[in-house]
């Protein structure tokens, strides 16, 4: 029990290995992780937990284990799902009232991989309304807290997936992202995220938000624990109809970190970033220059970026795909987000069609930033994690959707005082950003401790 | 002077053989193309003939042929380009009035590729207004004649590059596909057609109708002209959002018909099918049976497909983007337009995303016909061409909008009285689709003579 105690805050890679050695078995992990979900209630991390369900596919776990016949490469990992994900037999609530009662019939595609790989899902987690926040506050659920800056909001709107991982609730965490709703409450969280190269990952039974930008998304405790997930989930759904043939190449393309060219974004401060923030990703980018070949500033156009006018444009979209996906659910939703989708009410469909071609246009200026860096550096979040009373600053998302709107993938580490560090990179390089960083983390770790 | 007035007429492979062997010159190509445009004016054909440029053009040619170096793959061969890809120094009219001083500034990707391989531009060709047609017909530049068929409709919206190569003005033509442009107007007017695998072409510079479906595409005399045109064009376009890394494969893949499992649709009377067309049908799938590994009926379930509503919400999306692109230039446009257009103006940014869900969902129910079969046969068009004097059918693109919208690439063959036979493939088989169709034209017309 000891042993279970201590791995339900451990890395995946050092669960994987403790459960293959016998060394912990994984009833006992998951019946740990579901003791922390009940002394930890007042995080409001969970909407719902299966606590029977997951016993009992532990319980199969062991067995297969003690057989020797393990499952898949994830047996009896106890792992949370975001409430806008289908697990089939539990609600999936969107974080609404209404859909308290909406029992999936059907797992979604990468729930489905996860328990066709052995894992053990203990239940879902808690989100901002239809998605349509940052801060995981949520009057029907509670507002998530943060278990690593308890004064502080959790970030969202993956808010319960990343404080379930940080505070040792699961092992990691299967969410999506959108803007940034992975990467942002990882970063506050002190966890990892990815957000995988758009359409890698199927995204069928996923609650619409942004179609063209939704993606099935990833929140651990180390970034090592991100490749055996993503591989885990990638795959070709022909029932998913932006799902393409895997591009995601099983093991990483011929690269050295020594001969990337790091792009490392220079007008932070222009750009809406903090004071606190621009010093901590400059300690953090200092101690990580010797890893690349080469680090050169990019300067980001803000004029033509708009960065304020696409935001609109791509909240636009959301509002109006979750009116036309989820508007029968909305009674009972808060003022807030009403008043978001009756403002979408009143845009027509070619306002819905200028705003994705300002999208197009966004995608066309992130890809010219990559004509001569393999990487881009950046903030994860322009400012810390908000206090619990304060109000939500309008530019949480704004460095995250700089990725989610190009389709690039993009990976969050964490660094001291919820700030985080994000890596994006081209579209299809979803390893090689996870092998960069695990040096990246390596480098500024053993540099911290020094 | 005779050699090039047989030679406008024919194929382009032949035209490439007869230019490279000095059989003809691309100046007295040229001139043979621009008379027999005058000569056929009253076909309306063309919007904007530019005989100073192309023969400017064709001289160079020439010159550079006799200096023995040729500028790429196409050099020297009269080329038509539909109204609504940008051609630097012409205007772009989209068939509207309004337009006709709307000079480009640059040329469109596809259009730079062809100039870059040498290609010499004849002009512009005539189309339905805002491509919101598949007849031909246009009160401001004249309705499009048939060559082929005189009493009857030339199709649309690309009538007048089907036009202009059946009437030997132009050797091929670059023009658009969305539901149907290329496919329906090159069996009206017994060409080929190739809408190639969607995004495979960057749309950069393509006027734009529905943006999610919206391919440059291509017209011919001959299937055997599509595979160096197609391969002239591909290439990944970073500044077209939805460009991708090349996934045409310069070479076909290891295949052969033989081994193929065609699925011919079987339901056709169901699914508005007059028998004429029928009938033409079923010979030409008769008599290439013998070619494929296997043929087998699919039946397509045709309640589960509702076309009717389909088409609606492709053209609710088709009217609202071309409002958020084209809407300042609309003035003077018909009547016919304007209301459609109206229509649109009408409708809520979730009416779009509802559409645009509407779509997403043929998508899947398109994908699953490929489950059993490599190749889907159907006709082009569901019905023959129309009299010039008859009213448009509703359901003239239902048969090409299938392909349309699940990404496909799908290629049309001319069989007798403007009929199509259409070769649907999975996104990216654009070249084994081209070698079966060369395959099948060959035993449909040697069996045909015999």
């Amino acid at each position: 029990m000891a042993k279970a105690e201590t791995l339900r805050r451990a890395p995946l890679v050092c669960v994987l290995h403790a459960l293959a050695a016998g060394d912990v078995g994984s009833e006992a992990l998951t019946a740990a992780c579901l003791s922390a979900i009940e002394r930890d209630a007042a995080l409001h991390a969970w909407t719902h937990v299966d606590a029977d369900g997951a016993l009992a596919a532990a319980c199969a776990s062991d067995a297969r284990r003690a057989a020797g016949q393990p499952l898949g490469r994830l047996d009896g990992v106890p792992l949370a799902i975001k409430d806008n994900l289908d697990v089939a037999g539990l609600p999936t609530t969107l974080g609404l009232p209404a859909r308290r009662a909406r029992v999936a019939q059907e797992d979604a595609f990468t729930v489905a991989r996860l328990r066709g790989a052995g894992a053990v899902l203990l239940g879902k987690t808690g989100m901002d309304e239809l998605g349509l926040g940052v801060s995981g506050r949520n009057p029907h659920f509670g507002d998530v807290g943060n278990p690593a800056l308890p004064d502080r909001v959790a970030g969202g709107s993956s808010a319960g997936a990343a404080a379930a991982v940080a505070a040792g609730h699961a092992i990691a965490a299967l969410c999506s992202d959108t803007l940034g709703s992975a990467r942002i409450p990882a970063a506050f969280c002190g966890v990892v995220a990815l957000k995988p190269t758009f359409a890698e990952l199927s995204s069928r039974g996923l609650g619409a938000a942004l179609r063209r930008l939704d993606c099935p998304s990833l929140i651990a405790r180390d970034v090592q624990d991100l490749a055996p997930l993503l591989q885990t989930l990638a795959g070709y759904d022909a029932a998913d109809p932006r799902s393409r043939r895997r591009r995601v190449p099983l093991a990483p393309p011929d690269w050295a970190p020594g001969t990337l060219r790091a792009g490392v974004v220079s007008d932070l401060a222009a750009l809406g970033a903090s004071q606190d923030v621009v010093r901590g990703f400059d300690a953090a980018v200092q101690r990580a220059a010797p890893v690349f070949g080469e680090t050169r500033p990019v300067a980001l156009d803000i004029a033509a970026l708009d960065v304020a006018a696409t935001r609109r444009a791509a909240l636009l979209l959301m509002e109006a795909e979750i009116l036309a996906a989820h508007g029968a659910d909305i009674a009972g939703a808060s003022q807030r987000v009403l008043e978001m989708l009756a403002f979408a009410q009143k845009k027509s469909a070619s306002d819905f069609a200028r705003a994705d071609r300002r999208l197009d246009a966004h995608v066309v200026r992130v890809r010219r930033m990559f004509e001569d860096v393999d990487v881009l550096l950046l903030p994860t979040v322009p400012v810390p994690p908000p206090l619990r009373a304060a109000a939500e600053p309008a530019n949480l998302a704004d460095f995250t959707a700089l990725a989610s709107l190009a389709g690039c993938p993009a990976l969050s580490l964490p660094l001291p005082d919820g700030i985080g560090l994000q890596l994006v990179g081209l579209p299809g390089s979803d390893l090689r950003l996870l092998e960069l960083g695990e040096v990246l983390r390596a480098v500024i770790e053993a540099q911290v401790e020094t």
